[in-house]
């Protein structure tokens, strides 16, 4: 397969004041990423024909795919759509479906235009994404050896027609397919990660392996390109297989996005539930786990308990204990899982207490944080030491992750405590 | 003043493959537009010599200052300060108070490298910004006219080098002074607002005055250019007074980011506390207020009530009553508020209920949200009908908005149902 050298403009003065992030640019560089297509540039520009008159001439210098974000909404007179049009000589011509559809939904509303009618105008012969998200339709057309996709700008539009649209008809410009796939980790870091596979990655091409850092977990991606699909998942099998063996229990999933994920169904299939009773991450952990819709089979809720006093009004923790032990301690943290468990009736209760900072206690360094969790008659405990370097929020997310990596762990049947 | 065009060039093969996402180029946008200067492009390079240096020399030809983010590590071969320097006929030279703390820092390393000391080669005679959040130098220098601004690419270093040493740079430029605020609203839409001061934004050219949406509330952002600070802000004082005149009490703030950032003085001001009670939010109300450092002077804590067994078990809801009248419904975000409050000894309790989606109770629409307030004897409620077209991060981040802004109304003598 040739390589497809592809740049993604995207055409929006907002982006340039800082007023949004430029997350098309990113989401569509990872779906390209995952069908083996590079992207080699990004540019933004705004909203002056001018200038992105310029820009789209140095991609065609540089790019056989150009992709635009942007620019197609009735309020900058289809800025992007006249400009790409005029620069492969192509004509914009009203697309009476497109028209048609337009018509039904914008009689009832009352911010309707003239103007509204030019979205339905697109460059001659294209292929046309309809756009069930929004108003304004995408397109893409082939020009001059060159492949060039217009995709509306508002994310909630431009992800999934890209993903629904323009996925599918990049990938029928070859014969070959490509699949990936991201094996999660957790508990080690990603350059010891490096070193383990450093020499078989750089020896790897068809299926490739690459290591990535998260926030506060990492990835390795494997990728391969074959005549099927088929073909290519079986070319990763034994790639996928070496890496599970090497880090074990370290993996903690394929193809999800976080811990989280990981462990929704894994208490699903067990029928348990958990409730968390959360000190310094003040509410992150319930947090996550209701970001996923269908949280409610499997969490319960918890209390968030930020002072003393919530800690023993709400949870009837014994105030004299946590004045002896100190409200950042071990035995704090198991008796907040344990009421959190009993107070709820959950299966599983999970308590946090630390320090995220930037103030300490004058006891502890700022990032001592104990993750502790109460199932089945028996409490663990993490004693984590994150320094105290680390900012709040990189502090409050990796204890949820330790304590969604305990739920993991317990559940597999594998040792609760160990983590590097 | 004259224009100053800018573009800012982010080199990194990463955020091409969509792991990362380009936030640098966002905050330094942000900025750059508070002091005045017009970012025209953004442009993302992988790290590869050749076509970086195809960038500058792109950008060298439309830009009159040049930003770049990243490349600076010794990992990179400090690809980015040689092809600059290289770019406008400079040697890189040994910056010998860099190298000296290079060696300090690295010494007790076990990373050490003889490539950490390429950190310390830096352009002849530019401006050299110490990284005091890391390792490699930023530095400045101007040279054919143009302006050249190189940042470490890690956000942890270059927003808060950008902001201490390049933001004066840049204005050092210029000998006049260019000062902005943002006044933050909530409970009006941005479209409201356009209608309201159109005509008078079109007109205004110095102090300017713009409309910016965010995802749950919105801003107009007042800005003037002057010889001195004190002239700019005496020209934006009557633009600001006409805006919180014609807005009145949907203003929330000056120059904060968000609700839960306005609201923490005024509770701190009146030395009282708040506590919550969360069924739809899941946590999202507790995470904001704690993610502000200091917030357990104001903050009791509260409960995550997922299930209805949660409410009645937490927080002794009566489940008859949770039947009877539905666990969405303005009685048990009452009864949440209420409960909340008295269990923890808050000064304020806040409940919220409702459906965040996608899926139904088959009773109400998603997006119904019930956010009550009890404080002082008294409860009260908003419903929201958010609409089910809503993603549910959008249902849950704006419920917890209201939340904020029923605190703020109250604790500043305002009606507090009152919303648009």
């Amino acid at each position: 397969m040739r390589a497809y050298n592809t740049e993604i403009i995207s055409v929006g003065t907002e982006i340039l004041l800082g007023h949004i992030t430029n997350t098309d640019a990113r989401d569509i560089s990872e779906m390209l990423s995952k069908i083996g297509i590079n992207v080699k540039y990004h540019t933004v520009v705004g909203d002056n024909p001018e200038r992105l008159r310029e820009c789209v001439e140095i991609a065609k210098h540089r790019a056989d795919i150009i992709i635009t974000t942007g620019g197609l909404g009735p309020t900058c007179d289809d800025l992007t759509k006249q400009i790409l049009a005029e620069a492969f000589g192509l004509k914009l011509v009203r697309d009476e479906r497109e028209a048609s559809g337009l018509y039904d939904y914008i009689r009832n509303s009352r911010n309707f235009t003239p103007n509204n009618f030019q979205q339905a105008m697109l460059p001659e012969g294209c292929t046309v994404f309809h756009n069930q998200w929004g108003t304004a339709p995408g397109c893409a057309f082939t020009a001059e050896g060159k492949t060039m996709i217009m995709m509306p700008g508002p994310p909630v539009e431009c992800i999934p027609m890209f993903r629904t649209y323009a996925v599918p008809y990049l990938r029928s410009l070859s014969d070959e397919e490509i699949v990936s796939h991201s094996i999660r980790i957790f508990g080690i870091g990603e350059s010891a990660v490096d070193d383990i596979f450093a020499d078989e990655m750089n020896a790897m091409v068809n299926p490739s392996l690459a290591p990535y850092a998260k926030e506060c977990d990492c990835l390795l991606q494997v990728t391969a390109k074959a005549k099927s699909e088929a073909e290519a998942e079986a070319m990763m099998r034994p790639v996928i297989d070496h890496v599970r063996e090497r880090l074990g229990d370290f993996v903690y999933g394929m193809d999800v996005e976080c811990l989280e994920e990981a462990v929704l169904p894994l208490l699903q299939e067990k029928n348990m539930t958990f409730a968390a009773a959360e000190s310094c991450t003040g509410g992150e952990i319930a947090k996550r786990i209701t970001d996923i819709p269908g949280a409610s089979n499997v969490f319960v809720g918890g209390a968030v308990v930020y002072t003393n006093e919530a800690k023993a009004r709400i949870l009837g923790l014994d105030p004299a204990m946590i004045e002896e032990k100190g409200a950042v301690s071990r035995e704090v943290g198991i008796a907040l899982a344990e009421h959190v468990r009993s107070l709820t009736g959950a299966d599983i209760g999970i308590g946090v207490t630390g320090l995220a900072g930037p103030d300490g206690d004058g006891v502890h360094e700022v990032g001592t944080v104990f993750v502790a969790m109460a199932v089945e008659g028996k409490t663990y405990v993490r004693e984590l030491a994150l320094g105290p370097k680390r900012t709040r929020s990189f502090i409050r997310r990796m204890s949820g992750n330790h304590a969604y990596d305990m739920m993991r762990r317990w559940l597999t049947g594998l040792e609760v405590e160990r983590y590097c």
